[in-house]
């Protein structure tokens, strides 16, 4: 499971374009804050699988761990 | 520009998964409530046009003209 505190530890690199509290500063980034924790998760492993491809997310999301999501999604989902 | 009330009356199909007023029921299916417009706009047209891949919205989303989904993301940014 993951652990909402360590999430915050990890999102400084997310926060740039998601925002600091996950509330994204332009209109064409998804907010994160209070997104379905499960939903965040897949999309993730998507996003680092290349099953969802972005040229942005790729490399944010491919050297992440499983533990590494689970942390950022509990994170955000409890924004 | 996309027309709120029209996409309001298109989201009944949508309603099934991502809940009446846009928060999901479902820790699997984001919630859409609030999310920003040129996101919605943006991901729609990729499910639509297969950028973006997904079996459950791809289907949903191709018989959506650009109209149709300009209002839809201007019903859930809203809300």
């Amino acid at each position: 499971a993951g652990d909402a505190e360590a999430g915050k530890a990890k999102s400084a690199v997310c926060a740039a374009c998601h925002g600091a509290e996950g509330i994204s500063a332009m209109d064409i980034y998804p907010n994160l804050a209070g997104q379905k924790e499960a939903y965040l998760v897949a999309q993730l492993k998507h996003f680092r699988d290349g099953e969802r491809q972005n040229p942005i997310m790729a490399p944010m999301a491919k050297p992440l761990s499983d533990q590494d999501i689970e942390d950022l999604a509990a994170y955000y989902s409890g924004l």
